[in-house]
């Protein structure tokens, strides 16, 4: 049965703050659920519907986890979803561990990218073009925000990330860094780039001073209008397309 | 001074029904509205605070707007900004014009994209790659919903558009319609396509089994990954992206 103190300790989880305390967040709606199921994280507690938990009982066995059957009626007000009509999950975090640079590969960089949308946008757009790596200055958006997971449509459950300090890592890695610049390279005149960073800057300034000094090379994606700039996770998503297109 | 019936007025047109009724709709934000004020748009009323008013005289003088002085405080709760600190502005509608199909260049389609923030984001992209002509099925969101307007980000002044029969539209343009499917041909290995038009599909659905029949070339976005899809205002930049490399 779902108890009062279930129900208010899920929606502590809305606010960063207990998501630290307790390690631990949720992830809501049937697709979602099923992918973080199906992944390496650690689900520590599942409300579902009884339909959810019939159709999905492989899925479920065998893990530890506390089952929670609830209706929908239930379900709604939990989470964040206006309807939610299968199931929530509250998961563990994964450590926030670093990596070594993954050799030859591309990583996505962000430099205080601090809207959770064009986050959990970013790690999708991550996850479509097989980048597995990302790194985030500690302004960046909390990955484990409700709308971050909720916009990455389960592809939080497909990256390796963590929160570091850029200027530090660009040093220690020793790769190209790639900054998205008004004023850098034409990306669609590149030509065999080396594999490396791609460093994506703040929604409003932009890639910081301090930061600008560890990019070896600017790039831009040519305009042929009248707009100013495009949204940081739609010029993620173009950069990160050309770099494929010239690093398949 | 602000009036009730101002403020009432106002607040209706956050409904599609009474824009409808009026032909007008509100841009809000010091940004988007000096952008409107410089446009080919008729602005019929503008709130704004003294300071708004003092630091643009020129951009207001001589023209038929009825200017009401407000603070930043009367500003708030009227649109849909959490907060806006300088201007809104009552506009009157465009008509609905059919135009011809602009010979040589891109125009991007829409086939039922509902979401105000995508429609307003590609609005945006198609002003930052110089694509100046937007059509739209009758499904597909409202231009002049606040949501579209402020994710365009002023770009909806610099787009021409209008809402028809794609079907019957494409067949009397007679121009190659490039649609985005997942069984395509991969975007990043076409090479020197004709200008024509990129249909884009709804959300979930994509686009539609009738509209399928009138596109001349399906057309991929590779992925690399694990994703399954990318969202359609993330996929319209991608090929707008390509389409600029191959015809610049």
């Amino acid at each position: 049965m779902l108890s009062k103190n279930t129900v208010k300790f899920i929606k502590s989880l809305h606010q960063k703050k207990f998501r630290n305390q307790e390690q631990q967040f949720f992830v809501e709606g049937e697709k979602s659920v099923l992918e973080v199921l199906d992944s390496t994280f650690d689900v520590v507690l599942l409300l579902a519907t009884d339909h959810f938990l019939t159709f999905n009982r492989a899925l479920i066995a065998g893990k530890r986890i506390e089952v929670i059957p609830v209706t929908q009626k239930q379900l709604e007000g939990l989470g964040q979803y206006q309807s939610n009509d299968s199931a929530l999950a509250v998961v563990r975090f994964k450590s926030n561990q670093e990596f070594e640079y993954p050799s030859g590969q591309l990583v996505i960089a962000l430099d205080d990218v601090r809207d959770p949308g064009n986050l959990g946008t970013i790690i999708r757009i991550a996850d479509w073009y097989g980048i597995r790596h990302l790194i985030f200055s500690d302004q960046t958006a909390d990955f484990y925000n409700p709308k971050v997971i909720q916009a990455s449509m389960g592809s939080f459950t497909r990256v390796n990330f963590f929160y570091a300090d850029l200027k530090y890592l660009f040093k220690k890695w020793e790769v190209p860094v790639y900054g998205a610049f008004l004023d850098g390279v034409n990306i669609h005149q590149m030509s065999s780039p080396s594999p490396g960073v791609i460093l994506m800057g703040n929604e409003s300034q932009g890639i910081s001073t301090d930061l600008e000094k560890s990019v070896t090379q600017k790039v831009t994606i040519p305009g042929f209008g009248a707009a100013e700039s495009l949204n940081v996770a739609i010029a993620t998503a173009i950069l990160c397309d050309n770099f494929k297109r010239l690093l398949p």
